[in-house]
């Protein structure tokens, strides 16, 4: 088909292509890009490995390695990408994102929705969904399964203008709901809700509790959310939501005890040292 | 001039142009799109009838009908439209917006402003603007002549995360304010105004209502609200405000008479059987 | 190096291009644009002298000028600017952001971060930064060193929908932090910090505040905070903050000093007529 000839693309000598990887119209992919099999750069006006000023200044810049998507990612059309970042397999970003230098996320990530901006240096497990106009800002880490919904800031800076940024740490399986920030330095545990919405989150939550408002405080413990559609409690919401997640079709239990028996634990989490991931 | 000379365009084959259209650089049109008479795609960096991923992993994919604007419309910049939306008459974009998939707009609207994020399956009626930074779930659907203003998120998910997402709808002439987040599932009346600034929607607002504050409350009737620039009431604000809408000269009195001795009604709204738009 | 072999440029024979500049891939220099020496515009796909919609359909439209940056600016990739604005010498953008028609910037400043959108039509001294998400509406005017974190929106319009659009004035140091929304026509004054975050201000902020809160209120006197890095008080931060700040080195008294003797005064700003810019 006439659209599948790609053109206008820009690839550097050093960058390592891999096996059956479609790469979109007007596609730029820096100096020690390295992407994987089965992975679409595309649509297209997608920029990888994207480099800091020093590029344009200083004849003696190397670009940092960027790792594009253990295999099968899929970045959207007008994402840029800055080097010295990786991506586990089955990475995805929505159009129009921006991720910067040196962030790690784990496998089947997706910096999805349109228009979000992560800052760089900054760790998320696997399974990490962002829906749009996200700003994570730099130093944050990330569990696994942590979903944040539009309009979410995780702020970094304590007392503006700082020289010493400090992140937030978020824990497996906790929710962020749309428009809420998150003040820096804060602690949040697992299978948590920070919402309604616009909350201002301006303290650590502890594990399975519920937190909202501006400033936020404490509503109750999670596992008190009632899911109208399923008519019994929402929370732990893996046993009521497994869309693209590992779980499906064999339950949460089963694979937390799949899991467990083959001593299998997250990557990138904070809870890894725990015998039960809940 | 030379900036009007085109370059680096891709138009698939299956794609239709009407008479007048102009083109910008490094445009992409992919299958199926139809770009009516006069309809200007430009700026430049455009990409229309985005086509969802399984364009890159299956072969028997065909993108569905794409059809932008009537006649007369313009798309800005670096905007991104996925396949499978409509379009009326005079639509224009800001640069760099995004609207996903099975989208209907009426005439004359505007996705205007910048980094606004259409997620796909909403309707909107006609004269509807967005401005910058708006976020809108699926499934929402929107009346004649609202507006919304900068950062303002409507979401559609319950209890995050869910299965089935439930939209808002909003009748003709109300006005969103910046910063607004609106609750999934709710159902806002004709001519409210939403805002001060940052207010948290959740309950229905009924017509002619002014609410604000987070979480929202009922401050009182639009009809209170004072113009200091008209000195006289503000609300219903089509008596004070006609830029670019269809009472401009006439005014919207003489407007309203002659719509209703022609039996014409709005298109794609809520309140299509009643006797009087107000 | 492969990579800075530059392609599919479209600059206008009208343009003027300075000794030095660099031109990213897929760059569209408009008619009248002024690009001064040493500039970089870069990474790529950047529209600089975006005309506006008149272009399409008035074939006597002209451009007007749009002069980036004195000299040593960066515009990072994707970014789109509008014809009729001015940059003072090392000005910076992030990625992809939006600057509309007759903006007028001073020296160093940076419309940083990514996905901001300066509506045009507004003033900035030197030294200003924007952060990622910040919607600047039109008519809005502000000082020198005025630091603008994440979404943060400055509105412009008193009661939506307005013919009349009102801005608000930020004097010189002031400090807007994460998620605030600034009401129309007011007056924050100088060394002020507006946050801690989600803050709706809506009267005017003397000198030295701090106000915070939805609606915000008076906390304190900005020289109240307490810097935890430091172990003293934080406000007024340029004792405290010197990054590539130009009294890096010598400190803040010492450049007040220098500048007090050399009669030197801020540019753009709303207190040149102080003997003290604290």
């Amino acid at each position: 088909m006439t659209m599948r000839t790609k053109r206008n693309i820009a690839i550097s000598k050093s960058a390592i292509i891999g096996y059956n990887v479609q790469i979109g119209r007007n596609a730029i992919i820096h100096d020690h890009v390295e992407i994987m099999d089965h992975t679409i750069i595309g649509g297209d006006n997608c920029i990888i490995g994207e480099p800091d000023a020093r590029y344009y200044k200083d004849d003696n810049y190397t670009n940092p390695k960027t790792q594009i998507g253990g295999a099968h990612s899929l970045i959207r059309s007008g994402s840029i990408i800055y080097s010295g970042s990786l991506f586990g397999e089955y990475f995805a970003t929505g159009n129009m994102v921006s991720i910067r230098e040196k962030s790690i996320f784990g496998k089947h990530c997706s910096v999805g929705g349109t228009f979000s901006d992560v800052q760089g240096d900054v760790k998320f497990g696997d399974y990490c969904r962002l829906n749009s106009h996200v700003q994570i800002g730099s130093k944050c880490m990330f569990g696994s399964f942590v979903f944040i919904y539009p309009m979410v800031v995780f702020t970094n800076d304590p007392l503006p203008p700082s020289n010493h940024l400090v992140g937030t740490t978020v824990d497996n399986f906790s929710q962020i709901a749309s428009g809420s920030i998150i003040l820096p330095g804060l602690t949040i545990g697992k299978h948590c809700l920070i919402g309604g919405a616009k909350s201002l989150i301006n303290k650590n939550v502890p594990d399975f509790e519920f937190h909202a408002g501006n400033p936020a405080i404490r509503i109750g413990k999670v596992t008190h959310l009632w899911s109208n559609e399923n008519k019994r409690p929402h929370y732990p919401w893996p046993y009521n939501f497994d869309r693209n997640l590992p779980w499906s079709g064999i339950g949460f239990d089963e694979w937390t005890k799949q899991k467990r028996e083959k001593c299998i634990h997250f990557e990138h989490t904070f809870s890894q040292h725990s015998s039960n991931p809940l």
